[in-house]
């Protein structure tokens, strides 16, 4: 889902009465991120509260290239990442994950072994059908035990876009909620639905519903479905002992656009890149009683500080043994502080951006290559900015090209190098790049070995159903990441 | 001022608190047109309810040419228009314009001699300074004398970016506002402020506190005046009596971007064009009381509607004797209803597209010719749709290009000729088209001849200032119109 997607973002449909009502009860951030315009990547770094070349979601392959977890993947989140649901464990939470894990697929990979206590949902994209010979459709686990497939036990038509499953996952939330208030125990629950994700879909009550076609179809049930959600805890009587956070973990995918693909506002290109429109994020936190209604902030967030933000909620110390990017909102959200604290674009290996303050600095430009891009693979769709939107991988790390995103938030307007305005913002951005740069370790990369062995053709439980497929010959290799 | 600069519509400063607290207690309008990318036309289309090809807003000097009044315009609107403040006044209303009149300087075309009874302002843009020898400096007029010129007695320093003008006319607005309320007269206040035109102004006061620069700061003294008003309404205990409609007479000028320009949000490039970012508008009906609070209306509305709604408003029948092409907006507004009719985009003598439902047909594509775009004046910064931002005019009227604005409100995916969704829309389009065309009666073209002799040399009141200048001697000519 992209920042222009909600209505209170500027969606000219206003389709999302949900949220917008979300928002006018809570606060709507304006400037808030993803640590990577990839899904993977983002979600590990939501998880661990640390930058994906940190945690190890990214690849050395190639310089600057955006990786994630297919099916074929060999590497996953570390043992040595500490996970928000295992700290959380230790001030006494219950935590499930709902939908798509996509942060490895392989046994020492499961949800459960990082402290998650229930899942609902699949380790993969639900990218298919496919023939179970070359490639294994993806498994919907229960738990420890996968309980069947995409495309054969869940239903996606691809031809009419209908398949059920965020109503399955909305009925998942709503129990374990009950669950949880009955049994008084807190929880926290990650309701990672991936409905917007292409193939879109949606169920059949929500299909044709929407002035912008299927992908606003998914938008409308996704709004239905956590107005849902909002209304349970509030007739619970727990709304005002919840916090509820909204966000994305990437911009819109234009490439998938018309039919499929969402909006990133006014901002440039989409997932994938570092641009705008790639990891600026519709942001929206709600805690009756505590947040006040109707605010804005334009406190610079990222999806890391959801991390961070959680355990001081539940008084729990984050890791002092390592270092984390994401920061504690609360005073932002809580008391209409503005921490400044700069904003890092990376892809892949390569930080290709920075922004401090208003300003953001490219290091690195790149779309996609000019052999992708001369195959119809688009990231900027109609989109055009010279020496910006480049299909070369273009350096600046002598003379980055700056914006003012206040002026500018469509990054269309390069700062003079000259001008006294450029000299002076370089000056403080300098210091914030050269400080990361100089303590950043890097993690041990998790996402350059591919090997056609290691998919879900045996998933746990797949005896019971009689699921069970054969792997071929492990033939790891060297993954092929083209943007 | 462009559809995408309030907070409401998604700017992501959110800097416009009055706007957006105003829509949230009465309408938003998503789907609201003017009826040209360009001033004058689009106020003359206002003021008559009727689209500038009828009421002589347009050249026939060539095809599909934008054109205004400048200063050495000899037209203006015609005798035979009759105007919203003509006919309010025969139900005792008393109206009022501050700011710019654009409808012609020369003295048949003042507004006092076409139904207002007072004015506060300029006739022409407030372009300069000028030398008072090649060209004069734009008066400016209380009622029927001017009392002093721009730059000269009404400062715009164009280095600061500061002048005062926003400030007085939100002053004379109260002061009409207070007057009519002490004598229980009805009013027409039409209160057309022009600080976000270029060369962009703003007060010492709100000089620098916008993110979005100079632009921002006038948007922001706007939305204060604006604040200002409604609240004095309410002061007044009058609120309830009077209906409010804030909206923009053309899209964002982005070819003043980014310094001066502002927002048309995910719209396709700006001003002077006949893509939604040329044409669709901010807009907020309010009226506590009658119109329900927190409204958002996906009516296809107009800015001639607002004479037609005006009237209805007034108990004044709209004249019968000459086609009407604003529709009235009471049962949108008070009733949540939703009327079919089209929106026709014209430029200058050409219907350039129209808007049935959601789908938008191009049957000409223009942005503006490859000379002036290789001079650096560009309508769509950033924006590149192949085939649809053309350089030459592009006829489409056999096949014209459709978009459907829901899916795609950005205008970069036109529909397949061949899809059975094609056909369908473009058969009732076709209709629509067929009959505007077939009982089309233009007017006579008022912006094809351009005199310097007729220039604001000596307005009315010149000889009491000593500023009576020198006219050259009369030499007619065609008015050059390059977009």
């Amino acid at each position: 889902m992209g920042w222009g997607d909600l209505g209170a973002f500027g969606e000219p449909s206003k389709e999302t009465p949900n949220l917008d009502q979300m928002a006018s009860e809570g606060m709507l951030f304006l400037d808030f991120y993803t640590a990577n315009p990839l899904c993977s990547p983002s979600r590990a770094a939501l998880l661990t509260g640390r930058l994906p070349v940190r945690n190890g979601f990214y690849t050395t392959n190639a310089h600057a290239r955006n990786a994630y977890t297919p099916q074929d993947i060999v590497g996953g989140i570390p043992d040595s990442e500490l996970l928000l649901p295992e700290l959380l464990k230790k001030a006494g939470y219950i935590n499930k994950i709902i939908g798509k894990w996509h942060l490895g697929h392989r046994p020492q990979f499961h949800p459960l072994k990082h402290g998650f206590d229930e899942w609902f949902g699949s380790p993969n994209c639900h990218f298919g059908p496919f023939d179970n010979r070359a490639l294994p459709n993806i498994p919907v686990y229960r738990d420890w035990e996968m309980i069947g497939r995409y495309y054969e036990d869940f239903k996606i038509d691809l031809k009419t876009g209908e398949a059920n499953l965020t109503q399955i996952y909305l009925q998942e939330a709503l129990d374990f909620i009950s669950k949880q208030q009955a049994s008084q125990q807190p929880f926290f629950l990650y309701w990672a639905i991936d409905a917007t994700h292409a193939p879109v879909y949606a169920s059949k009550q929500f299909l044709g519903t929407s002035q912008r076609g299927l992908y606003g179809d998914a938008v409308r049930e996704i709004d239905d479905s956590i107005g849902k959600i909002l209304k349970h805890l509030q007739k619970l009587g727990i709304s005002e002992n919840t916090f509820v956070f909204f966000t994305s973990d990437n911009g819109a995918a234009l490439i998938s656009a018309p039919k499929q693909g969402g909006s990133n506002g006014r901002f440039l290109c989409g997932k994938q890149t570092t641009f705008e429109g790639g990891m600026r994020e519709p942001a929206i936190a709600w805690w009756p009683g505590h947040i006040p209604a109707g605010g804005v902030s334009h406190q610079l967030g990222n999806v890391m500080d959801l991390f961070t933000t959680s355990l001081s909620l539940a008084g729990v110390q984050p890791p002092g043994d390592r270092q984390i990017d994401g920061i504690d909102l609360l005073p932002a959200i809580l008391q209409g502080k503005l921490i400044d604290r700069p904003i890092f674009y990376y892809r892949g290996n390569e930080m290709m951006a920075v922004r401090v303050g208003l300003y953001k600095a490219h290091y690195w430009t790149w779309s996609n290559s000019w052999e992708e891009y001369s195959k119809g693979i688009d990231f900027c769709p109609g989109q055009n900015v010279s020496g910006v939107t480049t299909h070369t991988q273009e350096e600046h790390t002598t003379l980055p090209l700056l914006f003012h995103l206040g002026r500018d938030p469509g990054e269309k307007y390069p700062l003079s190098f000259a001008s006294d305005e450029y000299q002076r913002a370089m000056e403080r951005i300098s210091v914030v790049v050269q400080h990361h740069k100089a303590t950043m370790v890097p993690g041990e990369p998790q996402l350059n070995v591919c090997d056609k062995a290691v998919m879900n053709w045996s998933p746990p439980g797949c005896e019971k159903l009689g699921k069970c497929l054969k792997p071929p010959k492990s033939d790891p290799k060297k993954c092929f990441w083209p943007h």
